[in-house]
């Protein structure tokens, strides 16, 4: 999908970006907006609050407007700095969700000064430098980060609710594949993976490097409900054999029998969306499953899961084909998809200087990489090298999978 | 304190009770009445809905309306249910925070749907009977205990809050003691303790029977911030010996050094209130202190703290005189006072048949009995025989201590 | 029972607890000895170690050798030390499990070396004073608690052994009871409760003091095995109703379905003992169950569980009947009894001055008192006035229960 | 170093490991040998009984004696199972250390009869086929990982005393380094790694396969521990910017100021050693750091971890150079060191068919590789392309590192 805002207009693309986010915020009640359903999850009113205090901090203060800065409330640089260590003290990310004060509506006023001394700061013009203008880049890609994890938090905590609500009846899901299930075929060799530079780019995809492949395949297609559907019947849930150590000792503790989300309710699988609960469709990809099960999904599929630098190899080439036409692949705004690599440093990877140079290198470890981008992505923030990451546990992404195997 | 209903006129009764709460609920936003900051915490809007639930499943369903009842929505009886085993499954306790529908509105609405309800039957007059009204009472005691845990509970999600913000600048907090410091004694003796039978009192305060006390005294007033500060500049927090080994692991443990929502800010000891947070008064009640620190507190300060027993057959003469008299005593309404007595049925107790009787008798193991009443108990909801109870830890409630000695 | 020792002479009584503990320990391997299968149990070696120790800190050290004492290995002073704040730093309790060394032949010499130093002590005659003897009385008394825990520690964690070994095929069980299930009916009164001075007793069953009873009764003899079969059939662990709040957390979270070391084995029930695992007797009496279990079952059986002061009002005139009469009553040497009292100190309660008072006094919450004496109590070590304590959720003691009804 | 035993004479070779087992346990006292001291430890009895059991499923009933065979002990199939599902239930984990039983005389025993049978087997001859051959290899190397897993949980269990007790005076320890700090330079290009099939290896080490690596170099030699003083001297573990996010919240939740096993004393670092504690020595390689103060002080140093490929393509020109002459550059012998990849499947990889498969794969998420081999690494055991793998976390094993830079 294409992007909807361009950084050749600075100002114009702070506001569709920033107007996005209230949107996205906009069927979520105060209610909605305070509660932290998981440790490592964050209340709505974070999220706001969040990349609107990353523009006052890297780009009004740090940047822009010098040492001299005075913050619109100097206690949101504690409430709101999200691991920025080089920053400061900060709320426990666990303790998101006892920020009750600023409310809604302080929130929505913080961001609307913020929003005006940003773009006071923009329409200075071309003195600001390229400096300015990289920041508010780096900006704009991160809150849209954060309207994606909006939307996956609010989806979690609907989800616990025994009702399942709605958080809006249009709201996005998974869209059945297009493609046929046939095999895309690579010959490997000695490739280039990683950003070139044209464009935005987060500093984990770069440097642009070689790898080496063997000749594999991937679907043209991700896993769909379907498809699911034959593993759980096949006893997919209850063979150890299928799984990774890890993914076993979670089937078990944590009781999974079935993707995040789902249930039966008189006989019928479930599956809650952001748009309510509503019947599985075979046709749909699955979403809400974790590395382990997409790991043992694929094993017992006869298949495995693509390293991050073959899946980057085929989607080069079909990213972003419009899904009526013949050669749609999903590879982009289904779902995530998990890859076998785990998230690492590329070659030669330096992050950037500062403290904004703490947003990726600090996670490499512990986290499987994941590539794609779902359903609740901003449209055109992701691109095929983009380098996704969680916990092979987690479940709360729109995280599926795709299948590769050697030729 | 007088109580500002009577059963008398159940409507009027009725009425008054419910408003308050509402208005106890006022000064919270829609954000502060979802969030939940301890496991045993309910969060505003539950502590709204819940008691409408109550006079739904035991007023208008149960004794009321027959087994035909249809109910606001049939979802609350899950949502809404405390602990009543023999209604149904319910929403786990750790969990009510994530109940974020209905909305704040919503419970508005659920509140008036069951007041229109509930005002219609007790319309219908003397024809519905005397368990009616006995029901109705007991709900609106109910309520009333609710209103005070709305407090205690939105004091706590306040007090994380790395502000310590306000709940209402006026908030209540312990009023300074009238007492002079003397000792009340007591030649001890064969005594009757327990509930009368006059008026509403709850099944826990019954049978009414004998106990055989010691000579002793109890102080006329509470114990004072400022005492506790010479407990504190004792070492009170770093003495094992003063402490029951239970209470010694939890000031390792959870590193106590003092009162809950106390701290020094810039050298002072402040505390925060509903108010917000402001410096310590010498002369306030100590409050926030778990049992543990109070029978600490007592051994340092070469007392103990009283039986119930001894705490009633004192607190039964000086109740409910007004704090302008000479002898007020605070005995009520400043804070609740631990007492050394384990909370245990008395001799014959037989809880309420049916489901209603699970509310008293089935939390009679691991706590400990507090009496009086505190800054945040609903004027006259309290009497010289009520029970309060906590467990040994808890400090989120207003509790305080009261010395006793023997003569 | 008749206790096999007399403080009259002190080298024979140290010497016959002394062998008793080595005589316990014997059918224990070294590797059984050290393993520590809960937080709270002790390993076999800590409990040869730690009585040791007890008479070396507080006989020899503290009482009879003065200031000049040189310990028989200083690092004993830190791993045997239970809980004594007042002594110093010690090794954390849930740890216990990893003191390796002193293996068990360092532990014996360690025992041959004071053993020696208190018999030289006791040797220099009446001129070491009542001190001496007091302290030495309380160390063999001490030491007697150890042999029951050990024996009890010992039964816990070879129940936790799939193949639930033996620790010795004569090993004790609570025997059958030889009441005929007649209830002993009681005035009530004004009564006189706590240890008379006459003997031996530990601190916390002093004051004797008047206590009121109303018209009670009790059964004579414990519940038994085949009572406890009833109360499971009849749905005993999966009615709500029967059980307190905290009980029926336990029976849920804990899977609870039978009293503890109880499991079916081709459809019989079987329980391990310390003779191994043996089927389910009807007549024995039942052992390993909470205080949960047991205030669950009495509400079933529509009784209710004694006070501690109805238990010794009784008990009183019927301790150690020869079982063998027909008036035995099972107050002793069976199982140790569940009471519906609180562990609390009597009115007027001192703990002992110095280190020694420790012992019982900083307990006094969160437990509840249990009477009797178990089959693994030593013989004569207990006595009607005896006051033994847990918390309401342990199982790992003979824990059983006896009736109680009000006339 | 020479692996002291060939598979050309299998009785031979067979002695030889199974007797280095019983010698490697002799200094354990039988109290050491049962306890546990993490939960993903294992007691040194399970660690002799468990590759015991290996022999008898996989070589006794598995290949050699066909269905009908009798185990030694029916029971031990449940007791020593380590975790192959295929095979049936199992001890848990973390519950090995309630193992008292079979005592360590029985394991003994145990491991004299299947020795027998086992030697009878293979004094049977060629007519018992590859099959044997290639599981008596591996069983034998399957034991001597347990031989090293024995030396590291004894380590790990003294160190837990207070004492640091020895395990023997003469135990191993990382020797000081011979090399003398200098870089070795690597063209990179495109190599091959993995086992060439010559000898044994396990199946994780396979397939070979190319990689492409671009220039960089190694030291010829562990980061020693005067080294790592630096590092702490330099604020090391108090620089967040240094540590990965995870390895940050390490060193804060667990305290961390040093690797395991070391402390002042007396104002001087101690390690504690399987010879006992002792001053921390300059020129000795550090061990016990997890990966995340590995990554962080090679940060700090200006380098960088290697990847496996890297250090596999130097070791395999460097590897077993006699540690007097001038080259020697302790890729093995010293230390395990990490590496910055993720434990993960070659290109191709295909666990072994049957149970004896779930020895590797199931393992690959969530840890990191580790080369080299350490002082308790059995003789020989390891090689250029052995695959060590723990979680980022652990520092129980010997566990160093060697800096990496790019050319």
């Amino acid at each position: 999908m294409r992007r909807p805002w361009s950084i050749g207009d600075p100002i114009a693309a702070f506001r569709t970006v920033r107007d996005r986010t209230e949107a996205l915020a906009g069927p979520l009640g105060p209610e909605d907006r305070v509660d932290q359903s998981r440790p490592d999850a964050s209340p709505a009113t974070w999220q706001r609050a969040h990349p609107t205090w990353f523009f006052e901090e890297f780009l009004l203060a740090g940047s822009g407007c010098g040492s001299g800065y005075e913050p619109v409330d100097p206690s949101y640089r504690y409430l709101f700095n999200s691991y920025y260590e080089a920053v400061g003290d900060r709320q426990p990310r666990a303790a998101r969700g006892l920020i009750t004060r600023p409310t809604v509506d302080e929130v929505a006023a913080y961001r609307a000064a913020v929003d005006e001394r940003v773009v006071a700061l923009l329409a200075e013009g071309p003195g600001a430098g390229d400096g300015l203008r990289s920041t508010l880049e780096l900006g704009l890609h991160h809150e849209e980060q954060h309207q994606e994890l909006l939307l996956m938090d609010a989806a979690h905590l609907l989800a616990q609710h025994p009702a399942r609500p709605a958080y809006d009846p249009a709201g996005p899901h998974p869209a059945p594949s297009p493609g046929g299930g046939d095999w895309l075929d690579h010959d490997g060799g000695t490739l280039t993976i990683g950003h070139d530079g044209a464009g935005f780019a987060f500093d984990n995809e770069s440097p642009r490097h070689e790898v080496l492949l063997r000749p594999f395949r991937l679907r043209d297609r991700v896993v769909t409900c379907g498809e699911w559907l034959g593993f759980i019947e096949d006893g997919g849930y209850e063979r150890a054999d299928l799984w990774l150590s890890d993914g076993w000792a979670a089937v078990r503790d944590l009781g999974w029998t079935s993707p995040a989300y789902w249930r039966i309710v008189d006989g019928t699988w479930q599956v809650a969306t952001l748009a309510g609960e509503r019947p599985v469709r075979d046709d749909e990809p699955v979403a809400h499953v974790s590395y382990y099960e997409a790991e043992a999904f694929a094993r017992w599929a006869g298949g495995r899961l693509p390293t991050e630098a073959e899946w980057e190899a085929v989607a080069a080439s079909h990213w972003s084909v419009d899904a009526a036409t013949a050669d749609a692949t999903q590879f982009e705004g289904a779902v995530w998809q998990w890859t076998s690599s785990a998230y690492l440093p590329y070659p030669g990877f330096r992050p950037a200087p500062g403290a904004v140079g703490e947003s990726n290198g600090k996670f490499m470890v512990n986290q499987q990489v994941l590539r794609g981008g779902g359903c609740a992505t901003p449209p055109g923030h992701s691109r095929p090298t983009y380098r996704n990451f969680f916990p092979a546990g987690a479940r709360w992404a729109f995280s599926g999978l795709r299948l590769a195997a050697d030729l």
